[in-house]
């Protein structure tokens, strides 16, 4: 059973990597007007590096809860998917800014400004955070205002500010959850939501998948602030780039131990809940979530 | 006749400021999180800087043009109208940063980023930009499409690193049509085709909105030139913001005379489809564009 939902989940991965390569191809106006090639070049540096897709994987499996057919929800979901992974995908180019987090690595690749330049980098945000929207279009307005009120002002971009701001400070557990709530686990929550939506689910159908993305996107969250904290050791550095930059961590406020004891509390919630589903591969990836903090 | 559309613009442009105001103090999720303070203060600061809001005036002028009826006509495509307004201050506050035009002052104002700081001014651009697809998800998944299409990687964004690539160049006429076609037109275009959307204009109507928007952006463009020229030697520094620059821009390519001949053979081409659908709002936006290059 596991060895089928992982062959399934690298099926969908694979069917998510091909088609934002398409996207891109095929990118352009009504009238055929293509992007500039240098913009497409740099969406396509930061879009097409190899990644774990987790926020698309996570749209289409909430789709197949739905639905329990694949065929369909790859079809049904697909735009979707696609759209989360451009809005996830411009978050990191502009986070990476000399005036935010000014990083020069990402996903093991020199980040966006540093291969181009930074007039470059922060366009190429612009265009894969609007295209996004271009793409969930055809999943309907309600699809729309969900990613929208995800991302904006009061979801991710304010959970960025926020999370700028508390640089250097010690907040408390829930001034943590509230900010890493908007920067990560609204997108998360955005998620399983336009899955469900692109599969026609309503009422309590979506507001459980509301409430396993809040959960789920907490996990996430928790687990990846641990595995900055690995990583930064194993790479001898001491430190990892959390801590480079003094960000409010779940490590920070928690510990190691009581960190991965939230993270494991987040992931079983949502597990219920996709359990109740009888959703497989949704199962399978709040699983994964926290399968490297052991 | 011309006194009475005076007005009735007047009103509209009081709607408009009205709106962005209310739409400021309302915004939020849908839990009623609000955005951090912070980053409301600096969208603020550019959106309701003092504007001829002529983008949701066109919005609005086109759904009148529809509906023949006001109090319909503004119910209906505000939120398409306001969309417009945040679309266009986040373009103004990422082209100002100092990795693009570096720009200092704007409508009068600091510009955000030195009001601000540069990672809050490009938040809030990031901020505007995606609250405005919230706005719009109200006026349909057509109208989502069309705005996203305009401003994005193939539309806007991609005028903007075009027109970036070429200072300090002498691109030729076409060229230099292509990228204002991009960089102004296309979120013109999208003005008129939202306003007639909203009104639920289609076929041939929403064909001649298009073309409409697209001559009165190109004249709208070319006059920003010339007075960009005129207000750079008003300020007895001998150059505009353009020329700082070393944009390329009409006044550079056709000259003087020659651009003023040309902005009014677009808003000629604009007015004599407004005049076609008895627009009288609409065709006055036209004759305001090149009003100031007589």
């Amino acid at each position: 059973m596991d060895r089928a939902i992982d062959a399934l989940l690298e099926r969908w991965r694979s069917f998510v990597d091909d088609a934002l390569a398409r996207h891109l191809q095929s990118t352009g106006d009504r009238d055929g007007v293509r992007p500039p090639a240098r913009l497409l070049d740099a969406m396509a540096h930061s879009l097409l590096a190899p990644g774990k897709r987790v926020r698309p994987l996570v749209v289409l499996a909430a789709a197949h809860a739905v639905l329990k057919d694949e065929e369909l929800a790859l079809e049904r979901a697909q735009p979707a998917a696609l759209a989360l992974e451009l809005v996830h995908t411009y978050s990191l180019i502009h986070d990476d800014l000399p005036a935010l987090d000014d990083d020069e690595l990402r996903r093991g690749r020199p980040t966006v400004h540093v291969a181009f330049d930074e007039a470059t980098a922060i366009l190429a945000g612009d265009a894969l955070l609007t295209d996004a929207f271009a793409l969930l279009a055809a999943a309907g307005a309600s699809a729309v205002r969900e990613l929208a009120l995800a991302a904006g002002s009061a979801g991710m971009v304010g959970g960025q500010l926020d999370d700028l701001a508390a640089e250097g400070s010690s907040p408390g557990v829930e001034q943590l959850a509230r900010i890493h709530a908007k920067k990560t686990g609204r997108l998360f929550e955005a998620a399983t939501v336009l899955g469900g939506l692109c599969a026609g689910a309503n009422g309590d159908t979506l507001a459980q998948l509301r409430t396993l993305g809040r959960h789920l996107g907490l996990a996430f969250q928790i687990a990846d602030d641990l595995l900055d904290v690995t990583a930064g050791a194993a790479a001898d550095k001491g430190t990892g780039r959390d801590a480079r930059h003094d960000k409010a961590t779940w490590v920070k406020v928690l510990g190691a131990e009581g960190a991965r004891a939230r993270a494991h509390l987040e992931a079983d919630a949502a597990l219920a809940l996709a359990r109740a589903q009888d959703a497989g591969a949704l199962a399978a990836l709040c699983r994964r979530a926290v399968a490297r903090t052991h």
